[in-house]
């Protein structure tokens, strides 16, 4: 009988079936967690390889996985005893239409790659993080990853106009439009995106560019609550038209942690804030973007006179604006530094959540009395985009006990879930939040997931164990 | 036996169902074409009501045909022989968060209603279209609505950011988050929106507000041709900083058979011009919306400028700028009358279609070509919203032939599918298009939304026969 090693050589070509020592890699994930080895790594190289696979993998119900650029942080590619199904070999930018600001990319493709091709245009794709150089497109629309531009561009979902995919029984859905609109029948392309491989494999997708900025102005900014910096969200987005990129938290512990980590770098402020936040505008126009006599462009002297005006209102307490690409680079660097900064202790409890705008301050003001009830020496480096709603909450425990780690964590959650807000903002279910699942999530939602996921894989082929939690 | 009219009024009240002629008004669409007699028409109050008649329908097989405020082009609530849920009693406007910029509706606000709740906060839901002032936002929601400023906010779906709403079963799908960022499974939330009421009864919704603009620049525009208007609005985009609220198409044809129509009405230029435009641009930005001493804006001024450039490269044949809010009105209602100008003249021949921006011109020519094979005497008088690609293709054939009248519409429709574009843009299948879903949409996704039908609605009792053609 042929093994189904075989069955994938003869579909792939066997220099793309990889075993044994080949495969090992792929069986731990980006923070080299141990994933379980799969049965084989398969590397397609066309949409029909792919479905060649899922014809195979559903007529011999075997697992299949699918894997972009491995950097899930929720365990969404474990692939124990699974065929890996590796995306990487599809990565070709087979397309860009600048006048249309569409661009025709594989699943394969590196975000950094995309972003590189479409910047000869005079163009972006605004899908911001941190993991940019090895993610590829395929896994964040799978995730529906979000990142830093959030606030100005949304979601990945928001930046797809078509989408092509295979699904669990090998049928190819081709919905690869360039269009605005289209409402013609269900959309697959929002079920498909965000469906973290488990619905379908999703194989190319149509992007929505956007026109490069000419010109940035970056600021850090202190306030005394978020309720303040809501406030002064509100009006930088109508003193500027809705310019605002970036508008991302950093408290005070995350500053001192950066500091221990990058003993070079630079405090943002001279003197010392709770709260401090990275605002970053940006134009399109010509005019805002010229430099004046004093070197300074149009769009950073508008900043600096809107928050001269927010600054007079009482609601910020102080602001530094960069006066040049290094200075902005400073800025972004200390943000983006989270992950590594993140990684000085062990252990760590995490939460990646979500509350509506105007319950950010009262979640901070929970999360700190759940922390001084179970822990009051742990410290709190939560970062978060807060333009978004958005906080990552990290949380170093003074203690190794992992009951009072559990606690915390669950009760941050708690007190989210009861302000209206998701367990899960941007980061995935993956394996990771499966239990959340059965615990916050509406029943009859869950129960319609349930229902959508055998009709499209009957079989339970697809990225199995991931997302719904079992019944 | 209890009938269905009893089952219905004891769980609504005897009051709110309707029968014989009572029931009468439901049996006409928007256009006044027959739709078929409902059983009864059940108003419920709430979305425990919404699930108890639901599940009656289910338990008895009994079809439910949900309605909002009846606007459909597309035949989308055809109700003979179906219980006709009417959403009307559940308008309520339940909160507008304003620093949030969120507002909780129930699916029977109307358009007008909440544009005015939220007009009080400064803030505005940029959904707008002609029927808005019966127009329903769960009727909205189920279809997706486009409409005049989606090239600046996108469509319905990119302005709701939480649901609920009642399954076929009678279960209830709470998605009710105010929330920018929520990957907790699969999006059930895009699933339902555009399913035209055939997945799931929608009864409430989380909305995405904006600032209200504080000023204006309105313009008319005359281009050689559509790939200048492309090349025009991608170059105003970057002037403006994505300002452009509108870029609307209007031809030769229709600028005459509006004067036809309104004889009092102006031409849009001292010259006469092949292709008009209709563009808008905004800002919230105080510094840009003050008048100045002559009496301009700021942004008027800029967008003058902006045209003046244009112009000088040639691209841009005409213009003139709205100078105050009469010609900016008047501009608004050339535009808008579309609908009665088109009722001139019966038979009319008529597709709501879209194709990716850099084919426009392309398909502009080949519906110039199939109308020059086939009738060359009709007058084509389409719209559409040229921003977003989407063309309201309207053509007065010259002759009573039936047959000429589908070949041109069945052409130009092939047009539209083979420049890779929508057979339906912003309007919906309904029952109207289903056979344009059998004969162009991609047989794997149909297939997929088969799947998804029959698995939430097993019994098929839900808006049957809209959407989905017959297998």
């Amino acid at each position: 009988m042929q093994t189904i090693v075989d069955a994938l050589a003869s579909i792939v070509g066997t220099a793309h079936v990889l075993t044994g020592a080949d495969a090992a890699p792929y069986a731990v994930d980006w923070e080299e967690r141990p994933q379980g080895e799969p049965i084989a790594v398969a590397r397609p190289g066309t949409t029909a390889e792919v479905a060649a696979i899922m014809r195979l993998a559903n007529e011999t119900r075997t697992p299949v996985v699918p894997i972009s650029g491995n950097t899930s942080l929720a365990g969404g590619t474990a692939a124990k005893g699974a065929i890996l199904l590796s995306m990487a070999r599809m990565n070709a930018i087979r397309d860009i239409h600048p006048s249309a600001r569409t661009a025709v990319v594989e699943a394969g493709a590196i975000l950094s790659s995309i972003h590189d091709a479409v910047a000869e245009h005079g163009l972006i794709f605004p899908l911001f993080f941190g993991a940019r150089g090895s993610a590829m497109i395929g896994g964040a629309l799978s995730t529906n990853a979000g990142g830093s531009n959030v606030v100005r561009y949304g979601n990945t979902r928001d930046l797809c106009l078509g989408i092509e995919a295979v699904l669990p029984t090998g049928e190819v859905v081709d919905l690869m439009r360039k269009l605005h609109k289209d409402n013609s029948g269900y959309d697959l392309r929002h079920l498909l995106i965000g469906a973290e491989g488990t619905l379908g494999v999703i194989t190319a997708a149509v992007l929505k560019l956007h026109p490069a900025p000419l010109a940035h102005a970056t600021a850090m900014l202190a306030v005394e609550n978020v309720n303040d910096a809501l406030g002064l969200l509100n009006q930088l987005q109508r003193r500027t038209g809705g310019a605002v990129q970036a508008f991302e938290y950093m408290p005070r512990a995350y500053i001192d942690a950066h500091l221990e980590r990058f003993p070079d770098a630079r405090e943002p402020f001279s003197e010392s804030h709770a709260i401090n936040i990275l605002l970053e505008i940006a134009t399109t126009r010509p005019d805002e973007a010229q430099p004046g006599n004093d070197g300074q462009t149009p769009i950073a002297a508008h900043l600096e006179a809107a928050l001269g005006a927010l600054f007079e209102d009482g609601k910020l307490i102080d602001a530094v604006v960069a006066q040049n690409e290094t200075q902005r680079a400073e800025m972004w660097a200390r943000r983006e530094a989270a992950a590594e900064v993140c990684r000085l202790h062990d252990p760590i409890i995490v939460n990646d959540i979500a509350v509506p705008l105007d319950q950010m301050q009262t979640l901070l003001d929970q999360i700190a009395a759940i922390i001084a009830a179970h822990d009051p020496d742990a410290l709190d480096i939560t970062v978060g985009h807060l333009g978004d709603g958005n906080l990552h909450f990290s949380c170093w425990p003074s203690t190794e006990d992992t009951a009072v780690h559990d606690v915390i964590h669950s009760e941050v959650e708690q007190a989210t879930i009861d302000l209206g807000g998701s367990f899960s903002a941007e980061h995935g279910i993956g394996t990771h939040k499966r239990d959340s699942m059965t615990k916050h999530k509406n029943p009859g939602a869950l129960a319609a997931m349930r229902a959508i996921k055998t009709a499209l894989d009957p079989n339970g082929i697809l990225n199995p164990g991931k997302v719904l939690p079992d019944a």
